[in-house]
């Protein structure tokens, strides 16, 4: 079928406005690493047209890519032929219901719409990550994101009560009433979640809401080694609890930089930097005098509490920008990875000579989510410039993902497979594993037209 | 092949003593509603055995029941012939590993035990039941078992960071990292939580732990309706947020049974009423009197806060003894059922006069969870002795999952599907879904040996 054919046929059930005329900018993905191509771009605006849409592209065997805010950093997003689904019409919040701490949302509902439709509520929704203004909740969903509130939240398959799916036939898979108990056969909702567009097109979620933080303390702890920032961890989960929010690490490489790309100076000298939130949903003025006696007690001195609000957001800029002050360098091999905390020192002591060895002008800059074990490990090549770095991706990689997988790690902490590290999942799956994926997929998507070569390698 | 001729083949790979001489003990639920028959009761004391078994059965095509604790209430680890495989000699607590806050245990671990081994690290492992000192962890996750602490900890769902299966060929899929975050393929765990034995056999788990509670504090209400009750949690969980630890409500009627079976005065009187735990990881005195405060201030005058651990203690026997003092009454026709927290009203409204239209003499136990939904609904006929009710049984079960499912609930909310429901499980789920439950199935266990009849109908 021709493009033109295509957009004919699809004219059947979808307006001329559900049809993008310039589809381009849909076909690009954010790091502009993938450029995809489509027969046709189309924005149904309601389930039973996503249906419909299935329907016809299931009969024809039409490739059907689905696509959320498009900030997918693995390009599981970017088609290669066939209808590219956007999502973005499908935008409704649904309902807030404060008895079930829950909010139905469409899947296209933009994240911070969700943030801000639980606040205006009052509750929170908790995911938080830096493409919030423009992310999708399907696409949280189908890549199971992370983000800065998952040592306290969990990701988002932590926070989904119920889901929405048309399957690739057409058929609609939907349970979103708030059950926080359900045990009727097998989980068949977490499949989907972490499924990258793969196995059916979420249109809707139920989700789970929190009280909303009254005290907010947050410190910035210099230390010497990662051990004793794992230290500190440890100690902190053990006295703070669920209070403890976020935490941080930050290489002193990583400081320097979005220090001077930020205009802010350094809040204290030290190798290493943890960054920690503390939250209490009841309001507590004495959170802060804890805190800073605890610190004290535990002999973590060369630290700095944020004593206004300015004095805070002034330390989150710094850690949200050493991404942006690192790009002014070149680009960079990037890694999504985590491994249990307890290693995080023994793989960055690791790996670093390593790839030293290998590339003896590379920089490492190594931030993350220490508090669940998951680090932004970004190697550059300060003599390579733009793209060319990608040159050296699969060996850099190599040598990354070897340390990750013997420190018991992952190659995927909340950025997902996509197109860019299937090749890589039968080191970290089993045959047995793969095959049953392989009959999951097999059993939803007989003709293969969802987003086909992307998460399976 | 005989009894006989199985034991000797079992012989060649499993020791004398882990064979059961008598296996009879085993063959009977906990409830006494069903007796089953193998041909071999075995206990092997190694992982490693238990794939050689599954080696052995997957080969000769012999069935396999597993079984932990035996405390399930929907018989789903009783056997119909071949090999009762019992899980209680893999009990080892293998590692606590504080700064990734997680334990690692076989799965025939006892509850209790685990518990234990968390507090002993200072931390406290959260799954709380009735049968905690004798179910294991392996039918824990097998049946994704709820309690008294899900509103805030979540059920075992939430709690499995990873799992050791072995599988139904003999193959091993291990992912015992205590990784927070992790997206690399569908999330095949959570296949295996809530399958109840059907897909593997679960032999070990990395399970999350939390700060232990510092403060505790316990109130009971009175109120007049159950919409008010559900006006008091969400009030609570707006103000206290995660610090609501329980959430319980108690009929009027039942509360009159286990008042006079535990010979402890009512603590309030009043139709409905709600024992509730708020907890803190941080030790806070003024916790008592912000709750005193909170209930007075919210117009919940009708209450008392215990005073004294004992008092606390008295105010949980009287929760905890529902379930014994209406077993002195007959046997009764029991309901595992949730729905959402905001229909729970409607829902006991609509079911209880249906049910005595049908039934004129029919007594209702209406207590469980209502901060997360669930509610044991157990039913007797005064009038009907012994086992004889359950000649009712079909007829009492239809009227009350109709009015659950009328209301959006779900009719197993955390006692799993065994072979009590599997009829039922088509009401709730779809083709599709189910078509795709086989399919999962029949990928791991082609020749469906593995607890064959049990939660697909």
């Amino acid at each position: 079928m021709t493009g033109q054919d295509l957009k004919q046929a699809l004219a059947a059930f979808l307006s001329e406005s559900e049809i993008v005329a310039d589809g381009q900018p849909f076909l690009i993905d954010q790091r502009r690493r993938y450029t995809g191509k489509a027969d046709a771009v189309v924005q149904p605006d309601s389930v039973e047209k996503v249906q419909a849409l299935m329907r016809f592209c299931f009969e024809h065997g039409i490739a059907v890519t689905p696509q959320g805010g498009n900030t997918g950093l693995c390009g599981a997003a970017v088609p290669d032929g066939g209808v590219l689904l956007n999502l973005s019409r499908l935008n409704r919040i649904r309902s807030v219901d404060l008895a079930d701490n829950a909010i139905t949302v469409d899947a296209g509902a933009v994240l911070q719409n969700v943030q801000q439709a639980a606040a205006a509520a009052g509750r929170l929704f908790p995911l938080s990550l830096a493409s919030e203004g423009s992310c999708q909740i399907g696409g949280n969903i189908a890549c199971n994101a992370g983000g800065l509130n998952v040592l306290r939240y969990g990701t988002m398959r932590d926070l989904v009560l119920g889901l929405e799916v048309v399957l690739p036939d057409g058929g609609l898979m939907s349970h979103l009433q708030p059950l926080h108990k359900n045990t009727t056969g097998y989980d068949l909702r977490h499949l989907f979640i972490g499924s990258e567009g793969t196995l059916g097109i979420i249109t809707g979620a139920t989700l789970k809401l929190f009280a909303q933080p009254q005290t907010t303390e947050t410190a910035w702890v210099g230390v010497e080694t990662i051990e004793q920032a794992v230290r500190l961890l440890t100690l902190m989960q053990g006295r703070f609890a669920e209070r403890l929010c976020s935490f941080e690490l930050v290489s002193r490489f990583a400081l320097t930089l979005s220090s001077a790309f930020s205009r802010l100076s350094v809040p204290v000298e030290a190798e290493w930097h943890v960054l920690l939130d503390l939250t209490d949903s009841v309001a507590r003025d004495d959170l802060g005098e804890l805190l800073a006696e605890f610190l004290f007690e535990c002999g973590f001195e060369n630290a700095v509490l944020a004593q206004s609000e300015t004095e805070r957001l002034n330390l989150w800029t710094l850690r949200e920008n050493i991404s942006a002050s690192q790009r002014q360098l070149g680009a960079s091999i990037k890694h999504d990875i985590a491994v249990p905390i307890a290693r995080v020192a023994e793989f960055v002591d690791r790996c670093a000579p390593a790839l030293q060895a290998a590339f003896a002008d590379i920089q490492i800059v190594v931030f993350g989510h220490l508090g669940d074990g998951s680090l932004h490990y970004n190697t550059f090549l300060p003599e390579v410039l733009g793209n060319e770095v990608y040159q050296y991706e699969d060996a850099v990689n190599a040598l990354v993902y070897e340390h990750v997988l013997a420190c018991g790690g992952t190659i995927a902490a909340e950025h997902g497979i996509g197109q860019v590290k299937n090749q890589w999942l039968p080191r970290v799956r089993s045959e047995a594993e793969i095959a049953l994926m392989r009959a999951v997929k097999a059993q939803l998507d007989p003709h293969n037209i969802l987003n086909a070569n992307k998460l399976l390698p």
